[in-house]
Protein backbone atom coordinates (compact mmCIF):
# COMPACT_ATOMS: atom_id res chain seq x y z
CA UNK A 1 0.00 0.00 0.00
CA UNK A 2 1.48 3.16 -0.97
CA UNK A 3 -0.75 5.81 1.21
CA UNK A 4 0.88 7.61 3.71
CA UNK A 5 -0.31 10.35 5.61
CA UNK A 6 2.58 12.63 7.50
CA UNK A 7 1.11 14.42 10.52
CA UNK A 8 2.58 16.16 13.32
CA UNK A 9 3.14 14.44 17.25
CA UNK A 10 4.52 15.17 20.22
CA UNK A 11 7.14 13.48 22.35
CA UNK A 12 4.96 10.55 23.17
CA UNK A 13 4.02 10.02 19.37
CA UNK A 14 0.36 11.22 20.22
CA UNK A 15 -0.99 13.03 16.82
CA UNK A 16 -2.74 16.22 17.80
CA UNK A 17 -2.38 18.51 14.88
CA UNK A 18 -5.89 19.47 14.37
CA UNK A 19 -5.74 19.78 10.36
CA UNK A 20 -4.24 16.40 10.44
CA UNK A 21 -7.46 14.66 12.69
CA UNK A 22 -9.24 16.63 9.81
CA UNK A 23 -7.71 14.00 7.38
CA UNK A 24 -7.43 11.05 9.53
CA UNK A 25 -11.38 11.17 9.79
CA UNK A 26 -11.68 12.10 6.31
CA UNK A 27 -9.44 9.28 5.26
CA UNK A 28 -11.65 7.09 7.63
CA UNK A 29 -15.12 8.58 6.55
CA UNK A 30 -13.90 7.29 2.56
CA UNK A 31 -12.67 3.77 3.89
CA UNK A 32 -9.01 3.56 2.83
CA UNK A 33 -6.09 2.17 4.96
CA UNK A 34 -2.78 4.17 4.98
CA UNK A 35 0.14 3.75 7.01
CA UNK A 36 1.25 7.59 9.65
CA UNK A 37 4.24 9.02 9.57
CA UNK A 38 3.78 11.51 12.40
CA UNK A 39 7.11 13.23 13.39
CA UNK A 40 7.56 16.67 15.46
CA UNK A 41 7.82 19.85 14.15
CA UNK A 42 11.53 19.87 13.43
CA UNK A 43 11.21 16.83 11.07
CA UNK A 44 8.74 18.24 8.73
CA UNK A 45 11.25 19.27 6.51
CA UNK A 46 12.26 16.45 5.60
CA UNK A 47 8.97 14.76 4.90
CA UNK A 48 9.50 13.87 1.40
CA UNK A 49 12.15 15.31 0.16
CA UNK A 50 11.41 18.69 1.70
CA UNK A 51 7.94 18.82 -0.15
CA UNK A 52 6.39 20.83 2.72
CA UNK A 53 6.24 23.32 5.44
CA UNK A 54 3.35 21.67 6.62
CA UNK A 55 0.84 19.13 8.04
CA UNK A 56 -1.10 17.33 6.80
CA UNK A 57 0.51 15.96 3.53
CA UNK A 58 -1.10 12.72 1.79
CA UNK A 59 1.11 10.27 -0.42
CA UNK A 60 -1.64 8.34 -2.35
CA UNK A 61 0.30 6.24 -4.96
CA UNK A 62 1.79 8.83 -7.74
CA UNK A 63 -0.41 11.94 -5.58
CA UNK A 64 1.30 14.10 -3.25
CA UNK A 65 -1.44 16.61 -1.61
CA UNK A 66 -1.18 19.43 1.07
CA UNK A 67 -3.76 20.74 3.11
CA UNK A 68 -6.76 19.38 4.51
CA UNK A 69 -9.42 20.92 2.78
CA UNK A 70 -7.63 20.29 -0.33
CA UNK A 71 -7.20 16.34 0.34
CA UNK A 72 -10.45 16.32 1.02
CA UNK A 73 -11.52 17.86 -2.35
CA UNK A 74 -8.56 15.37 -3.73
CA UNK A 75 -10.17 12.22 -1.68
CA UNK A 76 -14.12 13.28 -3.14
CA UNK A 77 -12.81 12.87 -6.69
CA UNK A 78 -10.36 9.89 -6.54
CA UNK A 79 -12.37 7.93 -4.38
CA UNK A 80 -16.63 8.70 -5.93
CA UNK A 81 -17.53 5.46 -4.83
CA UNK A 82 -17.06 6.13 -1.71
CA UNK A 83 -19.30 7.76 0.81
CA UNK A 84 -19.39 11.79 0.07
CA UNK A 85 -17.39 14.01 1.79
CA UNK A 86 -19.27 17.12 0.94
CA UNK A 87 -23.16 16.07 -0.14
CA UNK A 88 -22.72 18.13 -3.23
CA UNK A 89 -21.10 21.03 -5.27
CA UNK A 90 -22.96 23.54 -2.19
CA UNK A 91 -21.39 21.95 0.48
CA UNK A 92 -17.73 21.79 -0.74
CA UNK A 93 -18.51 25.84 -1.14
CA UNK A 94 -20.21 25.91 2.48
CA UNK A 95 -17.42 24.16 4.01
CA UNK A 96 -15.25 26.75 2.94
CA UNK A 97 -17.39 28.95 5.41
CA UNK A 98 -17.23 26.68 7.93
CA UNK A 99 -13.57 26.18 7.80
CA UNK A 100 -13.33 30.31 7.87
CA UNK A 101 -15.36 30.43 10.79
CA UNK A 102 -13.67 27.50 12.76
CA UNK A 103 -10.16 29.07 11.77
CA UNK A 104 -11.14 32.68 12.59
CA UNK A 105 -13.23 31.50 16.06
CA UNK A 106 -12.29 28.53 17.74
CA UNK A 107 -8.19 28.18 16.54
CA UNK A 108 -7.42 31.36 17.48
CA UNK A 109 -9.17 30.81 21.02
CA UNK A 110 -8.31 26.87 21.62
CA UNK A 111 -4.15 27.86 20.51
CA UNK A 112 -4.55 30.42 22.96
CA UNK A 113 -6.04 27.84 25.68
CA UNK A 114 -3.34 24.99 25.23
CA UNK A 115 -0.30 26.61 23.87
CA UNK A 116 1.95 25.71 27.16
CA UNK A 117 0.36 21.98 27.29
CA UNK A 118 1.19 22.20 23.66
CA UNK A 119 4.73 22.73 24.42
CA UNK A 120 4.66 20.65 27.31
CA UNK A 121 4.30 17.52 24.80
CA UNK A 122 6.91 17.69 22.51
CA UNK A 123 10.51 16.55 22.59
CA UNK A 124 12.48 18.69 23.57
CA UNK A 125 14.43 20.10 20.15
CA UNK A 126 10.71 20.67 19.38
CA UNK A 127 10.22 22.48 22.68
CA UNK A 128 12.93 25.18 21.67
CA UNK A 129 11.69 25.12 17.82
CA UNK A 130 8.25 26.12 19.22
CA UNK A 131 9.26 29.06 21.48
CA UNK A 132 11.35 30.52 19.26
CA UNK A 133 8.74 30.67 16.40
CA UNK A 134 5.11 30.99 18.55
CA UNK A 135 6.87 33.48 20.88
CA UNK A 136 7.14 36.20 18.37
CA UNK A 137 4.03 35.12 16.69
CA UNK A 138 1.87 36.04 19.88
CA UNK A 139 4.69 39.25 20.75
CA UNK A 140 4.65 37.43 24.62
CA UNK A 141 5.94 34.32 26.08
CA UNK A 142 4.21 31.46 25.86
CA UNK A 143 3.48 31.64 29.93
CA UNK A 144 2.30 35.07 29.02
CA UNK A 145 -0.54 33.54 26.26
CA UNK A 146 -1.67 31.08 28.69
CA UNK A 147 -2.25 33.31 31.25
CA UNK A 148 -4.37 35.20 29.03
CA UNK A 149 -6.12 31.82 27.64
CA UNK A 150 -7.77 32.10 31.03
CA UNK A 151 -10.39 34.91 29.58
CA UNK A 152 -10.84 33.30 26.31
CA UNK A 153 -11.87 29.70 28.21
CA UNK A 154 -14.68 32.20 29.50
CA UNK A 155 -16.07 33.25 26.31
CA UNK A 156 -15.09 30.12 24.52
CA UNK A 157 -18.29 28.45 24.72
CA UNK A 158 -20.63 31.34 23.33
CA UNK A 159 -18.64 30.91 20.39
CA UNK A 160 -20.22 27.65 19.73
CA UNK A 161 -23.66 29.04 19.33
CA UNK A 162 -24.07 28.95 15.70
CA UNK A 163 -23.54 24.95 15.86
CA UNK A 164 -25.62 24.75 19.24
CA UNK A 165 -28.00 26.09 17.12
CA UNK A 166 -28.12 24.21 14.40
CA UNK A 167 -27.80 20.61 16.17
CA UNK A 168 -31.36 21.49 16.94
CA UNK A 169 -32.25 20.64 13.48
CA UNK A 170 -30.01 17.70 12.88
CA UNK A 171 -27.40 15.53 14.82
CA UNK A 172 -24.23 16.64 12.41
CA UNK A 173 -23.60 19.85 10.57
CA UNK A 174 -23.53 17.75 7.51
CA UNK A 175 -26.83 16.93 8.05
CA UNK A 176 -28.22 13.22 9.50
CA UNK A 177 -25.13 11.68 8.86
CA UNK A 178 -21.66 13.15 9.11
CA UNK A 179 -19.61 15.50 6.26
CA UNK A 180 -16.14 16.54 6.06
CA UNK A 181 -17.69 20.26 7.38
CA UNK A 182 -17.92 18.05 11.06
CA UNK A 183 -14.38 17.04 10.84
CA UNK A 184 -13.55 20.66 9.85
CA UNK A 185 -15.20 21.40 13.51
CA UNK A 186 -13.60 18.34 15.03
CA UNK A 187 -10.29 19.01 14.49
CA UNK A 188 -9.68 21.85 16.63
CA UNK A 189 -11.89 20.46 19.83
CA UNK A 190 -9.45 16.94 19.23
CA UNK A 191 -6.81 18.66 19.39
CA UNK A 192 -7.74 20.52 22.66
CA UNK A 193 -8.59 17.07 23.73
CA UNK A 194 -5.60 14.99 22.70
CA UNK A 195 -2.94 17.90 24.46
CA UNK A 196 -4.68 19.44 27.04
CA UNK A 197 -6.97 18.80 30.22
CA UNK A 198 -8.22 22.07 30.40
CA UNK A 199 -12.31 21.11 29.80
CA UNK A 200 -13.63 23.38 26.98
CA UNK A 201 -16.68 22.62 27.27
CA UNK A 202 -19.56 21.69 30.16
CA UNK A 203 -21.35 18.11 30.68
CA UNK A 204 -24.66 18.80 29.35
CA UNK A 205 -23.79 20.63 25.99
CA UNK A 206 -25.28 19.83 22.98
CA UNK A 207 -21.80 20.55 21.33
CA UNK A 208 -19.99 18.24 23.62
CA UNK A 209 -22.63 15.15 23.11
CA UNK A 210 -21.90 16.53 19.24
CA UNK A 211 -18.41 15.87 19.77
CA UNK A 212 -18.59 12.50 21.42
CA UNK A 213 -21.10 11.28 18.35
CA UNK A 214 -17.66 12.37 16.14
CA UNK A 215 -15.31 10.72 18.25
CA UNK A 216 -17.87 7.55 18.07
CA UNK A 217 -17.43 7.56 14.47
CA UNK A 218 -15.37 4.97 12.05
CA UNK A 219 -14.90 2.28 14.30
CA UNK A 220 -13.97 5.02 17.14
CA UNK A 221 -11.09 6.77 15.24
CA UNK A 222 -10.80 9.60 17.21
CA UNK A 223 -10.62 7.68 19.97
CA UNK A 224 -7.57 5.86 19.30
CA UNK A 225 -5.63 8.33 21.08
CA UNK A 226 -6.97 8.64 24.49
CA UNK A 227 -7.66 12.33 26.19
CA UNK A 228 -4.53 14.08 28.08
CA UNK B 1 -51.38 32.84 -10.85
CA UNK B 2 -51.85 31.71 -7.85
CA UNK B 3 -48.96 32.52 -5.88
CA UNK B 4 -48.31 34.98 -3.49
CA UNK B 5 -45.59 36.61 -1.08
CA UNK B 6 -46.72 37.57 2.01
CA UNK B 7 -44.52 40.30 3.52
CA UNK B 8 -43.85 43.15 5.47
CA UNK B 9 -43.40 47.39 5.00
CA UNK B 10 -43.60 50.77 5.66
CA UNK B 11 -45.99 53.06 5.22
CA UNK B 12 -44.00 53.71 1.57
CA UNK B 13 -44.87 49.95 1.26
CA UNK B 14 -41.36 49.45 1.08
CA UNK B 15 -40.32 45.63 1.87
CA UNK B 16 -37.80 45.82 4.40
CA UNK B 17 -37.76 41.92 6.92
CA UNK B 18 -34.74 40.48 5.97
CA UNK B 19 -36.25 36.94 6.21
CA UNK B 20 -39.21 38.18 3.30
CA UNK B 21 -35.43 39.38 1.54
CA UNK B 22 -34.44 35.40 1.82
CA UNK B 23 -37.58 34.38 -0.08
CA UNK B 24 -37.74 37.60 -2.64
CA UNK B 25 -34.59 36.01 -3.85
CA UNK B 26 -35.38 32.63 -3.46
CA UNK B 27 -38.35 33.09 -5.92
CA UNK B 28 -36.38 35.15 -8.65
CA UNK B 29 -33.25 32.56 -8.40
CA UNK B 30 -36.09 29.69 -9.67
CA UNK B 31 -37.68 32.20 -12.02
CA UNK B 32 -41.26 32.09 -10.29
CA UNK B 33 -43.20 34.47 -11.18
CA UNK B 34 -45.77 36.06 -7.90
CA UNK B 35 -47.65 38.23 -6.28
CA UNK B 36 -46.66 40.75 -3.62
CA UNK B 37 -48.37 41.15 -0.21
CA UNK B 38 -46.71 43.49 2.14
CA UNK B 39 -48.56 44.88 5.50
CA UNK B 40 -47.91 46.58 8.25
CA UNK B 41 -47.07 44.57 11.82
CA UNK B 42 -50.51 44.99 12.31
CA UNK B 43 -52.41 43.31 9.46
CA UNK B 44 -49.89 40.32 9.89
CA UNK B 45 -52.50 38.59 11.73
CA UNK B 46 -55.15 39.16 8.89
CA UNK B 47 -53.22 37.39 6.45
CA UNK B 48 -54.68 34.15 5.16
CA UNK B 49 -57.18 33.85 7.53
CA UNK B 50 -54.82 34.24 10.18
CA UNK B 51 -52.87 31.56 8.95
CA UNK B 52 -49.34 33.21 10.32
CA UNK B 53 -48.00 35.61 13.28
CA UNK B 54 -45.00 35.84 11.24
CA UNK B 55 -43.69 36.60 7.43
CA UNK B 56 -42.59 35.07 5.32
CA UNK B 57 -45.66 32.93 4.48
CA UNK B 58 -46.06 31.63 0.67
CA UNK B 59 -48.93 30.67 -0.78
CA UNK B 60 -48.61 28.01 -3.91
CA UNK B 61 -51.62 26.77 -5.54
CA UNK B 62 -53.14 24.60 -2.71
CA UNK B 63 -49.81 24.83 -0.68
CA UNK B 64 -49.23 27.94 2.12
CA UNK B 65 -45.89 27.74 3.39
CA UNK B 66 -44.33 29.54 6.23
CA UNK B 67 -40.68 30.37 7.16
CA UNK B 68 -37.67 31.26 4.76
CA UNK B 69 -35.55 28.22 5.14
CA UNK B 70 -39.03 25.81 4.88
CA UNK B 71 -40.37 28.15 1.45
CA UNK B 72 -36.12 26.93 0.11
CA UNK B 73 -36.52 23.67 0.98
CA UNK B 74 -40.45 23.51 -0.85
CA UNK B 75 -39.19 25.54 -3.89
CA UNK B 76 -36.24 23.21 -4.27
CA UNK B 77 -38.52 20.00 -3.76
CA UNK B 78 -41.95 21.79 -5.92
CA UNK B 79 -39.26 22.69 -8.78
CA UNK B 80 -36.32 20.61 -8.76
CA UNK B 81 -35.52 21.15 -12.87
CA UNK B 82 -34.84 24.83 -12.10
CA UNK B 83 -31.88 25.99 -10.76
CA UNK B 84 -30.79 24.63 -7.32
CA UNK B 85 -31.18 26.04 -4.07
CA UNK B 86 -28.84 24.18 -2.43
CA UNK B 87 -26.59 22.38 -4.65
CA UNK B 88 -27.47 19.26 -2.98
CA UNK B 89 -27.97 17.27 0.71
CA UNK B 90 -24.94 18.81 1.70
CA UNK B 91 -25.38 22.32 0.92
CA UNK B 92 -28.80 21.79 2.74
CA UNK B 93 -27.57 20.74 6.34
CA UNK B 94 -24.30 23.29 5.84
CA UNK B 95 -27.20 26.28 4.98
CA UNK B 96 -29.02 25.19 8.39
CA UNK B 97 -25.45 26.16 10.36
CA UNK B 98 -24.77 29.98 8.18
CA UNK B 99 -28.52 30.62 9.18
CA UNK B 100 -27.19 30.13 12.76
CA UNK B 101 -24.49 32.24 12.35
CA UNK B 102 -26.31 35.01 10.15
CA UNK B 103 -28.88 35.03 13.14
CA UNK B 104 -26.79 35.14 16.06
CA UNK B 105 -24.15 37.02 14.56
CA UNK B 106 -25.63 39.71 12.06
CA UNK B 107 -29.39 40.10 12.90
CA UNK B 108 -28.84 40.53 16.66
CA UNK B 109 -26.48 43.37 15.63
CA UNK B 110 -27.92 44.76 12.82
CA UNK B 111 -31.76 45.15 15.03
CA UNK B 112 -29.37 47.20 17.67
CA UNK B 113 -28.36 49.30 15.37
CA UNK B 114 -31.36 49.80 12.85
CA UNK B 115 -34.35 49.74 15.39
CA UNK B 116 -34.93 53.29 15.13
CA UNK B 117 -34.60 53.42 11.50
CA UNK B 118 -37.06 50.76 10.97
CA UNK B 119 -40.10 52.48 13.62
CA UNK B 120 -39.18 55.79 11.83
CA UNK B 121 -40.93 54.23 8.62
CA UNK B 122 -43.39 52.25 9.66
CA UNK B 123 -46.93 53.20 9.54
CA UNK B 124 -48.24 55.06 12.72
CA UNK B 125 -50.63 52.27 13.82
CA UNK B 126 -47.29 50.05 13.39
CA UNK B 127 -45.14 52.23 15.39
CA UNK B 128 -47.36 51.90 18.37
CA UNK B 129 -47.37 48.07 18.20
CA UNK B 130 -43.04 47.79 17.23
CA UNK B 131 -42.13 50.38 20.48
CA UNK B 132 -44.56 48.19 22.40
CA UNK B 133 -43.27 44.69 22.13
CA UNK B 134 -40.20 45.93 21.16
CA UNK B 135 -39.33 47.85 24.23
CA UNK B 136 -39.99 45.04 26.57
CA UNK B 137 -37.97 42.68 24.60
CA UNK B 138 -34.90 44.63 24.76
CA UNK B 139 -35.23 46.33 28.61
CA UNK B 140 -35.16 49.68 26.93
CA UNK B 141 -36.57 52.51 25.08
CA UNK B 142 -36.02 51.93 21.48
CA UNK B 143 -34.00 54.92 21.79
CA UNK B 144 -31.79 53.63 24.43
CA UNK B 145 -31.07 50.85 22.56
CA UNK B 146 -29.96 52.86 19.58
CA UNK B 147 -27.50 54.47 21.58
CA UNK B 148 -26.08 50.85 22.44
CA UNK B 149 -26.09 50.65 18.79
CA UNK B 150 -23.30 53.09 17.88
CA UNK B 151 -21.04 50.51 19.69
CA UNK B 152 -22.41 47.75 17.63
CA UNK B 153 -21.56 49.80 14.36
CA UNK B 154 -17.90 49.62 15.63
CA UNK B 155 -17.50 45.91 16.26
CA UNK B 156 -19.74 45.17 13.29
CA UNK B 157 -17.47 44.71 10.37
CA UNK B 158 -14.85 42.01 12.41
CA UNK B 159 -18.23 39.84 12.96
CA UNK B 160 -18.38 39.25 9.02
CA UNK B 161 -14.58 38.07 8.83
CA UNK B 162 -15.53 34.39 8.18
CA UNK B 163 -17.84 35.74 5.10
CA UNK B 164 -14.48 38.07 4.08
CA UNK B 165 -12.57 35.11 4.27
CA UNK B 166 -14.52 32.72 1.97
CA UNK B 167 -14.25 35.36 -0.43
CA UNK B 168 -10.70 35.22 -0.84
CA UNK B 169 -11.72 31.37 -2.26
CA UNK B 170 -15.10 31.95 -4.24
CA UNK B 171 -17.55 35.03 -5.20
CA UNK B 172 -20.28 33.45 -3.75
CA UNK B 173 -20.91 31.90 -0.78
CA UNK B 174 -22.76 28.94 -2.92
CA UNK B 175 -19.43 28.65 -4.70
CA UNK B 176 -19.06 30.13 -8.33
CA UNK B 177 -22.81 31.14 -8.54
CA UNK B 178 -25.13 31.79 -5.54
CA UNK B 179 -27.34 29.60 -3.92
CA UNK B 180 -29.60 30.49 -0.49
CA UNK B 181 -26.83 30.27 1.59
CA UNK B 182 -25.97 33.52 -0.23
CA UNK B 183 -29.57 34.90 0.38
CA UNK B 184 -29.19 34.15 4.02
CA UNK B 185 -26.81 36.65 4.60
CA UNK B 186 -27.68 38.81 2.33
CA UNK B 187 -30.89 39.12 4.04
CA UNK B 188 -29.88 40.94 6.85
CA UNK B 189 -27.75 43.56 4.84
CA UNK B 190 -30.50 44.49 2.98
CA UNK B 191 -32.77 44.83 5.80
CA UNK B 192 -29.86 47.58 6.68
CA UNK B 193 -29.64 49.05 3.25
CA UNK B 194 -33.83 49.80 2.95
CA UNK B 195 -34.44 51.30 6.23
CA UNK B 196 -31.23 52.78 7.54
CA UNK B 197 -28.91 55.73 5.66
CA UNK B 198 -26.52 54.21 8.56
CA UNK B 199 -23.11 52.55 6.77
CA UNK B 200 -22.22 49.27 8.08
CA UNK B 201 -19.36 48.14 5.92
CA UNK B 202 -16.83 50.42 3.83
CA UNK B 203 -16.23 50.78 0.75
CA UNK B 204 -13.02 48.06 -0.61
CA UNK B 205 -14.69 45.62 1.99
CA UNK B 206 -14.76 42.50 0.15
CA UNK B 207 -18.21 41.62 2.00
CA UNK B 208 -19.58 44.64 0.59
CA UNK B 209 -18.50 43.67 -3.17
CA UNK B 210 -20.22 40.57 -2.61
CA UNK B 211 -23.48 42.25 -1.76
CA UNK B 212 -23.45 44.59 -4.68
CA UNK B 213 -22.90 41.57 -6.85
CA UNK B 214 -25.89 39.41 -4.82
CA UNK B 215 -28.08 43.30 -5.98
CA UNK B 216 -27.33 42.57 -9.20
CA UNK B 217 -28.81 39.01 -8.97
CA UNK B 218 -31.94 38.22 -11.23
CA UNK B 219 -32.21 41.28 -12.96
CA UNK B 220 -31.50 43.37 -9.81
CA UNK B 221 -34.02 41.89 -7.84
CA UNK B 222 -32.74 43.86 -4.68
CA UNK B 223 -32.15 46.87 -6.11
CA UNK B 224 -36.03 46.53 -7.23
CA UNK B 225 -36.37 48.89 -4.14
CA UNK B 226 -33.78 51.46 -3.34
CA UNK B 227 -31.35 52.17 -0.47
CA UNK B 228 -32.96 54.48 2.50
Amino acid sequence: MNRTLYGLCGADHRPFSPHVWKTMLSLAHKGLEYNKQFVGFTQIPSIENGATALVPVLRDGNELIRDSFDIALYLEEAYPDRPSLFGGEGGKAMARFIESWSQLTLHSAIVRIVLVDIHDQLAPVDQTFFRSTREPRFGMSLEAVAEAGIEELKTFAAKLEPLRTTLKKQPFIGGETPLFSDYIVFGPLQWARVVSQTRLLEPGDPVLDWFERCLDLHNSAGRSVTAA
